[in-house]
């Protein structure tokens, strides 16, 4: 019970201790989510009170099934920009369609979210690798950098890719206005010196670092406060300058999402998108602060708690919600202890929405723009790309075609991509696995690769390690490169196919297997095994190849050459360091028995 | 220049000899393929001439790009029901638009083929497995069977699935044709006898074996010439029985695809499924007779070849063609040499396209069908789904889905279906790779899982072995299992991951070894590495991660062992056979500085 509900395993033990820090941490929080759900509205398309509808049911449900104590959920950056292309491609920014659209894609996330959570498939987010993550945030940030700049210049422009967006803000900009460019590029600056500049200045005038820290978070309510009054004071509107206007006042009254099959199957591919990356994202951030206090994340469990979060999103007419990076943190570092803090935030949210959205009214979009531009820009890191060229090019080319086509073609596109080209690239390396000739290390039974050490072998034997499974798209790679070894080869009699490394045989390789084993009888060539694995050797038994396998399965590859090359398995007794040849031979005789793992 | 046209190789040493073998087989597989092209087109929806047309160039085009010496090419079973399936979404049978999509078709698929080839992307039909290619044929060939009947009945019915087909004749059954049904049953009992019965009798005659053999492959010609004159003379068509009628004489006039963009589009898909699936069987029966004769197939060349010959295909008017498996055996059989017997062969076809067409008048459909279903039947074989039962449940899940997938939706989906299932039941089992917790075998310096041996190990210091190269899809699953071991070990001091199968570490790798590291030093726990391969050192060393490690990389698992926990490693020493302690020490010191392999 307690598995599904992790509250009961902290809601007993809730005291006034944990209760006063829980508070303090919602206040924060909610100071920095009021802007932050406002302006991600804008990003996806939306209106704002969207973003304030979804910041409340969803910390709810996350505070009941969540597994984190202090992930903080709402509306994300990269989660906005999603959804502001898969419901883009649907229907036109602003329309009741639009809307409709991005509630059914939080319901349809949240189903899907669900449903793997309790298949327990979690394990699938495991194939979006690292540097693809990492790649595709950054190249994210820098297209909702740049779909913001427009606000900023106070034109209208468009476009899902970098390419777009620029040739859509080149034709836009004899329309700049140069009012809403003085309030953008002001915020812009404002928010830039808070992030850099602020928290040296209140540690001179003598706080404490907690405490300047998160001063420096209240920056964007300072930003959204201060323009919104100038443009109330000086009509800026009248100038040009595009306010928020009417916010509806009260909270969102329960909906359904629009029963339309052709909608959800036109949202699927994009809900699971959504999803997946909301999931990888958030649960490296529940990951990552739990390991600080020594607390453990159940990722299925995660899967249903964000679910659970976007199906309250979806009820509440708001859209696709996940755990925010810094949003987390800042509620980690405020002194949250249970998912509670969640729900108090919830709680202020739903108070300024009740009350504070005639507030809002002046509020000019630049302002919520530069909040956008500043909070995304900490996500670009390009840094990927160079440690990734050091260390492993296949990384590289899945990390570079994630943000080639991300910035050039868009979101779903460039993660899609990066995902099959990380996969097929894996694939293609263990199609093609690394196969050693190996010789005997003299004075010792260890076997190593011909072409790396200096190892005692012979014609008439080949000795052949396998380092990869043997499965459908490598063996037929085996087989000719056993042929061609054995070809080069004339005196050649017996193959020993050393199986150290080699954890599953399935049926096409042991169809190859059979093959090598027929065609190098024809040769007159005989064909064995060595250090067969356990699992391994019992599904061999339950096939015909060991009847009829010309040669024998050998415990160890000693035990092989011993049999087969007596002279090259003497030696192994020749101790290189003068010891008497034999005295090794007692105490290692038990390890050919115990060969097989 | 040679590897490009290997009739290079050949053609030299040409010699009487050989034309005499060359021409046998030739006349043979002549008299076989006439019948066949003609049931063929009838199966892909085409008319019969089409068959023919497809049996002349592309045999040359094989002949002068092709490495078998043997393999008989032109249309076949499997190709001309997924050439039904690909063009009867875009056209009704009939249609001039149904052949121009035909046509199209081999175009593509010749295209396709042939860039595979130069791109030396052949490997990539290695992601078809054995049971996935035997499955997809077993069901391929009862829905052909199914497809055929009827034309035994005599009535008009469709379908792309069994489904579809038996609803179809169900409903059909009312216009059932006697006279028909009495055709195709006295076809399909004589070709059955023909295959089964005739053999014998001809042995028990004093034939020779093998000209018993080429005899019975004769027996779709003799049932086409007594039914055409049965036809003939009785007036069976006045009595409802389907005639193939008029067809056109004289060679196929050059033509080019249509050149329309959608079109292409459209069948782009189902060019790829039908060219691979076609390379797969083909370079399968090419392999197989090669060997036979030790010669070698180029499987890179066999792209360009076949590409060549669906080229060769569609400038004739053709449909997609394929090496086939009866007939490249018979050719084999028959004592052809050189793909010369081929181009022998098309000469044949293309002398039956001009003089033999008007005798095809009064062939009964049903015959042909007859004809097919008796061929197809044989590549029916359910043995599959027992053997892979047996032996591997991932290959029996593929395999079973590859079939129900074909018989009840339909072929593109089904071998689309059995590739994607066992590709990601692959992934599935690398993202959780098997991982042994290993303890010191007493008295040698080998290490075995705790669970299957009797090993000693020591509360202070865990050592695991991964057997799997560690990347992406695992990495999150590697953390967890250490972090769940080492929660379960109170006194833990040393975490020894043991590295022997583990052939690559990627970046997403890298990073989770990074965090492990980061977390087991926050408990106070050291993480150590042995026995790491020499490419996976290479890499690591170009990383962060050798000098973030907390403890050291030891070149054996005995080494590590001897350094972290001297107790359980002097157990190394004592020899259980009795002889004295230190006596293995010497010798086997050199194993530890050669662990790096």
């Amino acid at each position: 019970m307690s598995r599904y509900l992790p509250i009961l395993a902290w809601a007993p033990r809730y005291d006034r201790n944990v209760l006063a820090n829980d508070l303090v941490a919602a206040v924060i929080v909610t100071i920095m989510l009021i802007p932050q759900s406002l302006a991600y509205a804008l990003l996806a398309g939306l209106p704002p009170e969207i973003g304030l509808y979804a910041s409340i049911l969803p910390l709810v449900a996350y505070a009941l099934f969540g597994t984190s104590r202090t992930l903080a959920v709402g509306p994300v950056a990269v989660a906005s920009l999603m959804t502001a292309a898969a419901v883009g491609k649907l229907a036109a920014t602003g329309t009741p369609d639009y809307l409709a659209a991005a509630i059914a894609l939080a319901f349809l996330s949240g189903a899907f979210l669900v449903a793997l959570g309790l298949l327990r498939l979690g394990f699938l987010a495991n194939f979006l690798s690292h540097p693809v993550i990492a790649g595709f945030i950054t190249a994210s940030g820098v297209i909702i950098a740049a779909s913001q700049l427009k606000h900023i210049l106070g034109v209208k422009a468009g476009g899902e890719n970098l390419f777009e967006i620029v040739l859509s803000l080149a034709g836009a900009l004899p329309q700049t206005s140069p009012a809403t460019v003085a309030v953008g590029l002001t915020a812009l600056a404002f928010l830039f010196w808070v992030r850099r500049g602020l928290k040296p200045v209140l540690l001179r005038a003598g706080l404490r670092p907690r405490l300047a820290d998160l001063l420096t978070k209240a920056g964007p309510v300072a930003a959204v406060a201060a323009t919104s009054l100038a443009a109330w004071a000086f009509g800026l509107a009248e100038a040009g300058v595009r306010i928020v206007g009417e916010v509806p006042r009260g909270l969102p009254a329960p909906t359904l999402p629009p029963f339309d099959l052709d909608l959800w199957l036109e949202l699927a591919g994009s809900a699971a998108l959504v999803s997946i990356i909301g999931f990888v994202e958030s649960v490296s951030v529940a990951h990552t602060l739990a390991a600080k206090r020594r607390q453990r994340i159940d990722p299925d469990q995660e899967l249903i708690a964000l679910g659970a979060a976007n199906l309250a999103s979806g009820i509440s007419g708001g859209y696709p919600v996940t755990g925010g990076f810094a949003r987390s943190v800042v509620n980690f570092d405020a002194g949250a202890e249970t998912p509670a803090a969640g729900a108090f935030t919830a709680v202020g949210i739903a108070v300024a929405t009740l009350f504070l959205t005639p507030a809002l009214y002046f509020l000019p979009q630049a302002t919520l723009a530069a909040t956008i531009i500043v909070a995304v820009l900490s996500l670009v890191d390009f840094s990927v790309l160079r440690r990734t060229w050091r260390y492993s090019k296949a990384d590289f080319a899945a990390v570079s075609a994630t943000i080639v086509a991300t910035l050039l073609i868009g979101v779903e596109i460039g993660v899609t991509a990066g995902v099959l080209l990380s996969v097929l690239l894996y694939l293609y390396r263990s199609s093609r696995p690394h196969m050693a000739v190996v010789g005997l290390v003299p004075g010792t039974e260890h076997f190593r690769n011909v072409d790396r050490h200096k190892v005692a072998t012979d014609a008439r034997v080949l000795s052949l390690r396998v380092d990869e499974s043997l499965y459908f798209a490598n063996a037929r790679y085996l087989e000719d490169r056993i042929y061609d070894l054995v070809a080069e080869r004339p005196a050649l009699e017996h193959v020993v196919l050393m199986c150290t490394a080699v954890n599953e045989i399935d049926a096409s390789a042991l169809e190859s297997l059979e093959a090598v084993n027929a065609r190098l009888k024809d040769l007159g060539v005989t064909l064995h095994l060595s250090e067969v694995k356990g699992p391994v050797m019992d599904r061999l038994q339950r096939s015909h190849f060991l009847q009829d396998l010309t040669g024998r399965v050998f415990l160890s590859q000693y035990a092989a050459i011993a049999a087969l090359d007596p002279g090259t398995a003497r030696l192994a007794r020749a101790a290189p360091d003068g010891l008497p040849p034999d005295s090794s031979g007692g105490s290692q005789a038990p390890s050919t028995a115990l060969a097989v793992l």
